[in-house]
């Protein structure tokens, strides 16, 4: 059964069983070079429990899976009914190694290059601080959270529905720092942010490199941040300084940003110009089709998960709109047939954020599926399917995340 | 140097060296079944650093200044930007032993007797989470956060500003409680909550018990929480269950809560008869003085604390209005000759919670009395100055609060 597999799911990981995949997801390398980059054997250790990598041991293990190295998932049942995702429950996900956590030692001191600008500069994160500072809640989502859910096998981590999480950014609004250095240079249409991973030798460093282009109307709201969770930003989470775009998918926020580019077309960085687009079921990607940048409206339940007691019952979940507020939340617990409204809980944290919601429902002894089912203030719903895609990306159907309850 | 006395403080805490003063905060206990009460003695001890207890020891050392077994405080320096204080840097305070540990290994078996309804029952923790829900994010504080300030050499904790964070609360509306039991029984005019911890032998339970009495107006906002920032309340903040009135003193927040009676007069232990009652210096407390509930409005600068560069340095701070909602927050760098009004940082969690603020200043080289001045809604604002009381409660006074700092 679907469901129990997404939640009972062990540390095995299909997409990790299969290097053939996992070479794909990293560009160009060979499957080889991608084993050594993640630092393991994926099939030597495909079916045994992982332990927390270094740059991440100070996560909780028991709120996590551990998919590889660079993929750690949050469990459903960890997720809970806050509005702020406490740091040590936070998902993680690498497209390249952490760089070393000595980086974090001087925050202050990183460096950053500010290109596009009329009067283009290299700025240390204490002058950042200088500059302006701004705190928002929002939720971050990995493009392929919901991939287990796609039947075809779509390569790449199996996420289910924890990568996903809903955090504070504290940091300098991007557009402090635009009209510091004078505005825009004429004709940028782009922001592109490349990260300070070290690079692997021997490789093309556009196949291999994190460098994300998102269109110019995300200026309005990015900011270059140093903070997570009111605390300084960790090199896990992308610390010294990560560039912080709310709404839109994971991979825009660059971590460890040395470069921010306000530039006139898309960098033709793989991860930018083939990675992260959705198209068909068995199709390459490329330019022409839509990049993964704004997050759509999604919802699903957090508790119960697999039992509870006939009667009445607490039915919780987290839902969120991506670069637009909620409307509403329903909740069905005949699997969609019927609904009924849900209430959000706890205070309002933005556009940006999730809103963990609530409804009591009586429950008959017997097996109900539960879905939830969200809308946002212009309207769009979660719709009951999938969208397939060959990536497995922006899942957002209403079906698939829900749960099947046992209730006795 | 006064700030500097609050702001550098070590373990050394004056309130504690007399064990007279330690006599008074007991009640009618004598000085030596205080200590023992406390579980150290403060003579021996008073200058040495101290280890954090044992039903505190998750929290982070680092954070805190700990001033006795059952009394730590967030340093000034460790309350952050944050909209919420992370639960391992919230200050304790607890008027008698905490119950142990094992007191929240299965939280929903605890029970709570409701009285003073028209169907009086006793409910589990279990049962309670059926009822309803709701989260509330509330500053807690100790009704002496600030005591250290007062000239007097007011007995208790001598806390600075850190016996105050903000928090996420989560269970269920008493309201609904009271509802489920069939409304309030005639006469009801005060919301009396009973402690769960164990009375040591030989004193007068009145003299000791924690058992604080709020008007029914705060039936509109109370609670009886079972989580605290989206993770299950610890017995160190007083689960399995505690009464929350948000907006309200800390003492007011009964900790293992036993027993919610709906009353027609105050309860008459010793806490609250004679405890938590603000008088002129000198007096005894009695129940014809105010009582310590309903919070007002305060702030204080967290950054900078004692130096800066010359020239543009960012002002941090929180605030917040009790049970108001704050209308405006002003900072002076000249001691409050000048003020400028700063900008309220990150979401509005609500009108309980505090806010962070900021403000970006010149600064020029030499000392500046950087303070802060909050007003409500209602048009309160802090004032300048101390209101002289035996204890040191509820003071508010901007002049206090300040920060001096030398600019090089």
């Amino acid at each position: 059964m679907k469901q129990a597999h997404a939640l009972h799911r062990g540390p095995n990981d299909p997409g990790l069983a299969n290097p053939s995949r996992r070479s794909i997801l990293l560009g160009s390398a060979g499957a080889m070079a991608a084993v050594t980059l993640l630092g393991f054997t994926p099939l030597a250790k495909a079916s045994e429990p992982k332990s927390l990598p270094d740059f991440a041991a100070w996560k909780d293990r028991n709120a996590l899976f551990v998919h590889s190295a660079n993929t750690m998932e949050t469990q459903r049942g960890a997720i809970g009914n806050g509005v702020i995702t406490p740091s040590n429950r936070l998902f993680v996900r690498n497209n390249l190694p952490a760089p070393p956590a000595s980086i974090t030692d001087n925050p202050d001191a990183w460096k950053v290059k500010i290109e596009g600008v009329k009067n283009p500069r290299t700025l240390t994160v204490g002058e950042l601080k200088t500059m302006g500072v701004t705190t928002v809640a929002s939720v971050l989502q990995c493009s392929g959270n919901g991939r287990a859910f796609f039947p075809h096998g779509a390569s790449g981590t199996q996420w289910s529905v924890g990568a996903a999480g809903c955090v504070m950014w504290t940091g300098v609004p991007l557009k402090s720092v635009v009209e510091a250095l004078g505005g825009l240079a004429e004709g940028a249409r782009y922001i592109t942010a490349t990260g300070g991973e070290a690079l692997p030798e021997g490789l093309d460093p556009k196949s291999i490199m994190v460098e994300r282009s998102v269109p110019t109307r995300a200026l309005e709201t990015g900011l270059l941040a140093w903070e997570m969770n009111d605390e300084p930003l960790t090199h896990t989470h992308g610390g010294p300084l990560r560039m912080v775009v709310p709404g839109y998918y994971g991979v825009n926020n660059v971590k460890y940003v040395k470069n921010i580019a306000f530039t006139e077309n898309q960098t033709d960085a793989k991860i930018q110009a083939s990675g992260y687009r959705v198209r068909d079921v068995g199709k390459k990607g490329s330019p022409d089709q839509p990049s993964m940048w704004e997050m759509n409206v999604k919802s699903w339940v957090t508790a119960p998960l697999e039992s509870g007691r006939s009667g009445r019952n607490m039915i919780y979940g987290v839902a969120f709109g991506g670069t637009v507020a909620l409307a509403k939340i329903e909740v069905s617990t005949d699997g969609g047939k019927n609904w009924k409204p849900a209430r959000f809980l706890g205070p309002d944290l933005g556009p940006y954020a999730w809103r963990p919601f609530v409804i009591a429902a009586d429950l008959s002894a017997g097996e109900h599926r539960i879905v939830s089912r969200a809308t946002d203030t212009e309207g769009h719903t979660q719709p009951e399917g999938r969208i397939e895609n060959e990536r497995g990306y922006g899942h957002n159907g209403w079906s698939d995340h829900g749960v099947s309850v046992t209730i006795s």
